[in-house]
């Protein structure tokens, strides 16, 4: 029987790439999103068509109240999502779209559901070149986090594989991505990382996430199959 | 102007003396509660009450599908609350009202809720000796927590106080918490710790948790005031 594994799936291009590699590698993947008030919530729709398509066992989407903390553009209306930004305002600092502490509960939740199913695997699509200013991103971040997990679960008192953060993306730059999608069969038309998606999923083409994205398109040398807003 | 501080407050008797002792140190406290699918939502309304009545700056409750993963006899119907059980028996192992991977997703949460309001202190009422069976309220899982969490953040990349989780209550006999918390001027007739409290806030009197709340006050050779259901 295949080894159980939590795949946190946002419905964009990395985490659909990683939800693919986790069921090639031979996982029988159990796809979490969460709903945590981000303004572009036909990422949400595009998640569950992609865990079906790609075979997952099962899927949930898990309603969070992540927004009503504030303090970031995804999720306050109030603080505009930047647009147009060159490569070296890209890199500088850490930029408004940052969610604080979103990796951390994210990760948490699938500890949670990872306890529940007795799985000891998560995959998570986090990627130190392209967002290299989010701290939970960082290679250091997912070390800390998987040395906390031993320690917080049952899991861990128990004998059995040690808890296991997988981080398949960390190292790769977007083109490589997207090659590696590629191999696996993946159909990108069905993803959306848009920031600012509208409800049909047509996306902005001028935020972070869509520049980085289709940056990673013209690198791997494949036509952008993104579905952009007029 | 005083820190500002995160309390995790679930409306109990340790959680209740522990916002008492925060704000007694001077914080500004930032009161936390979760719906978390609990049964006992009556310590809801009890954690309201507590945080006005203690004067804490701000009291949010948060909402989420912790429930929805099962596995714990706190959110799952189809799980009994153990009652009356003896000490021998509540020291043995994990038990079914540990609800997995809990105080990760709460002070995922608070450490969220830290980072917008710019806070360095997360105050959670965790008890080594009276909940050993717990994974999660071990010093080993507070201390790689809070490692974890100066590497998640924007906070983390700036200079400034380190992040740091208090738990002034974690090595305390429940009729120390007692104690300390009627010094400070607890009521804990306001407080709830029944895993089955009826919506009245009224304590059946036989889980583990008013067992361990009852020893307390005969230990302290208080009067017991909680209010019991006939």
């Amino acid at each position: 029987m295949a080894s159980k594994a939590v795949i946190l799936l946002s419905g964009g291009l990395d985490s659909t790439t990683l939800l693919a590699h986790a069921v090639h590698v031979g996982y029988a993947a159990y796809a979490l999103s969460f709903r945590y008030g981000q303004r572009h919530a036909a990422e949400l729709d595009a998640a569950a068509r992609i865990a079906r398509a790609l075979g997952a066992t099962e899927h949930r989407t898990i309603t969070i109240d992540l927004g009503g903390f504030g303090g970031s553009a995804l999720t306050d209306d109030r603080i505009a999502v930047p647009k147009d930004r060159d490569q070296a305002s890209m890199s500088h600092g850490v930029p408004v779209t940052y969610v604080p502490a979103r990796n951390t509960v994210f990760l948490s939740f699938a500890l949670a559901w990872a306890e529940v199913l007795d799985a000891r695997d998560v995959f998570i699509g986090v990627n130190a070149l392209d967002y290299s200013g989010y701290p939970d991103c960082r290679p250091a971040f997912i070390a800390a986090f998987e040395q906390m997990a031993r320690l917080a679960t049952k899991m861990g008192m128990e004998d059995g594989p040690p808890f296991t953060v997988h981080t398949p993306l960390i190292a790769m730059a977007k083109a490589d991505i997207v090659r590696h999608g590629m191999t696996l069969g993946v159909d990108f038309a069905q993803t959306v990382s848009c920031y600012e998606a509208n409800d049909a999923g047509e996306a902005c083409g001028r935020c972070d996430a869509c520049q980085l994205r289709r940056k990673g398109f013209a690198g791997a040398g494949v036509g952008d199959p993104t579905r952009y807003a007029r």
